[in-house]
C-alpha cells in the first residue's frame, strides 16, 4: 500500500509548479509535497558546489514526509546534482532533464536539437551528455538565457510585451540560424514562454521539460510498483522564505485558479 | 594609529563594489576588505528575517579580519538590517541611506524626492522614514525596480538598448507624473544607469547612494579619529561562492581596469 505516501518535489523557487501542475494533471489522486527553495533563489547562476549543498539541504526536508519518490523539478539541480542525491539518499529520483532529452531524441527529424535553459544547466553539458548517451549522431545546440527566470517572476510573459519579446528573440535568433527543427524548454520557468517562443520559432517542435518530466515520472512510479493514490490527495506547498510572495504567484505557475496554502519549512505540520 | 586596519564593506553581489570605487576615489590608502554574498544574492526579494540572517553571517565573516568600521554597501541590507547590526555588534557602522536622505533633503526645490530601489526596500520605507526625520515636509514617491539588478548584472545597461530603455521608462513614468525634481538611486547596482536615467529625467538632479556614502564615510571617519590610510594600501575581494564570475564583472562595476583577485569565503588568507 502506498496510501499516505508523498510524492516529494523540490526546485529553488516557483518554476517547479510548471511540473507540479503536469502531475496533477495526469495523477490527480497522488499526494504532492512540494519544497520551493526561495531563500536561495535563483540556482542557475551559481557554483556547482553551491548548488550540491542546496540540493542536499532540499532532500533532507522533503525528507520529514512520508515519501515514495522524489521529484527533481528544477534543470540547474537535476543537471548538477542528481548523481550526488542518487548516491546519497535512498528513494527513487526522477527528473527533468532525461525525460527531456529522450523526447527530443525522437522527435527530431534533421538531428539539431536546440537547448535553453539556466547558465548553470548550459554549463553542466547535462542534456549534451544526456542526448549522446540515446544517439551519438545527434547535435545538441545549447543557449543559456539568464534572464528569463527574473522576467518570468517579474511577470513578463504576456504577448506583445517588447521586452520579453527583444530578449527572447536575441536569445533564440543563434538556434534558428543553426536550423534547429526541435527546442527543449530546459528550466522548469519556461513553458510561460511557450506560446511566445512558438510565435518566433513557427515549425519548431517545442519540448517543455515540465510536461515530459510528469509523464516519465508516471511510467516510472508504474514500473517500481509505486503508482496509486489515495482517497483524497493532499498538497502542500512549503518554502525556505517569503510565503506570501510565493502564494501570489503561485496560480500563475499552476495555470489553475487553485488557491494554494504556502507554509515557511520552520511551520511543518 | 589605524595602520593596518580594514574598512570592511559588504553587499548581496557585486552592486557594493560602486560603493567600494567611490572610497578607493576619495581615500585612496585606506585599506578595504569587500564580502559579497554571492551564494544568497539577489537579498531584494527575500523577508526581513532572512535578510537579517544573512547580514549576521556577513559581518561574522568580515570581523575575521582587523576592522576599523563596517559599510554596508547595500540599500537593501542598510534598510532592514542596520538596527540589528549596530545593536549587536561593536563597531562603527555606516550605510548607504541616511546619506543619501540627508543629501536627497538638501537638494530638492519642490519637496518631491523619487527613490528607486529593490522590493525589499521600498517596502522597508526606510527612505520615507530616514527623510522624514530630516523635514517632515517633505514628499517622498517610492517605485520598487525589481527588474533592474538582473539587467545590470547581466550587462544590459547600455545606450540604445530597448530592454532597459524600456523597463526604465516604465519604472520612472509614475516619478515623472509626480514631478520629483531629485531622484535617489537606492540600490548600489544603479550608478551604471545613471546616464541612461539621466537622458530620460532631464533637469531632475540624481543622487547616487554609492557617491554619497562614501563622503559621509569620510566624515564620519575623521570625527571617530578613525582616518588615516597605510603606507601602501590593501585591497581584498572575497565572495560565497563563484569567485571567477564575480571577478569577470567586478571592473564593470569599479570602473577601471583594474585587475582583481577575488577569492572564496573558504580561502581566506
Amino acid at each position: 500500500m502506498n496510501d499516505e505516501k508523498y510524492i516529494g518535489v523540490f526546485d529553488s523557487g516557483i518554476g517547479g509548479l510548471t511540473v507540479v501542475k503536469s502531475i496533477m494533471d495526469i495523477m490527480p489522486d497522488e499526494n504532492i509535497v512540494y519544497y520551493g527553495d526561495t531563500a536561495h533563489v535563483p540556482y542557475g547562476n551559481r557554483s556547482k558546489g553551491q548548488i550540491i549543498n542546496y540540493v542536499n539541504d532540499d532532500i533532507l526536508f522533503l525528507q520529514k514526509f512520508n515519501l515514495k519518490a522524489i521529484v527533481i523539478a528544477c534543470n540547474t539541480a537535476d543537471s548538477i546534482a542528481r548523481e550526488y542525491a542518487e548516491n546519497k539518499f535512498d528513494l527513487p529520483f526522477f527528473g527533468v532533464v532525461e525525460p527531456a532529452s529522450a523526447e527530443a531524441a525522437i522527435t527530431t527529424r534533421n538531428g539539431k536539437i536546440g537547448v535553453i535553459a539556466t547558465n548553470a544547466t548550459v554549463n553542466s553539458r547535462a542534456y549534451e551528455n544526456a542526448i549522446g548517451r540515446i544517439n551519438k549522431e545527434l547535435t545538441v545546440i545549447s543557449k543559456a538565457c539568464p534572464l528569463l527566470v527574473p522576467l518570468v517572476e517579474n511577470n513578463r510573459f504576456k504577448k506583445n510585451d517588447s521586452v520579453i519579446e527583444t530578449v527572447l528573440n536575441e536569445y533564440l535568433e543563434p538556434l534558428k540560424a543553426e536550423k534547429i527543427d526541435t527546442l527543449v524548454l530546459g528550466c522548469t520557468h519556461y513553458p510561460l514562454l511557450y506560446d511566445l517562443i512558438s510565435d518566433i520559432m513557427p515549425g519548431t517542435k517545442i519540448i517543455s521539460s515540465s510536461v515530459v518530466a510528469a509523464n516519465a515520472l508516471k511510467k516510472g512510479m508504474i514500473e517500481l510498483g509505486l503508482y496509486g493514490g489515495n482517497v483524497s490527495a493532499q498538497r502542500k506547498f512549503y518554502v525556505s522564505d517569503n510565503p506570501e510572495l510565493f502564494g501570489s504567484k503561485a496560480s500563475t505557475f499552476l495555470g489553475s485558479d487553485m488557491k494554494v496554502s504556502v507554509k515557511h519549512i520552520s511551520e511543518i505540520d
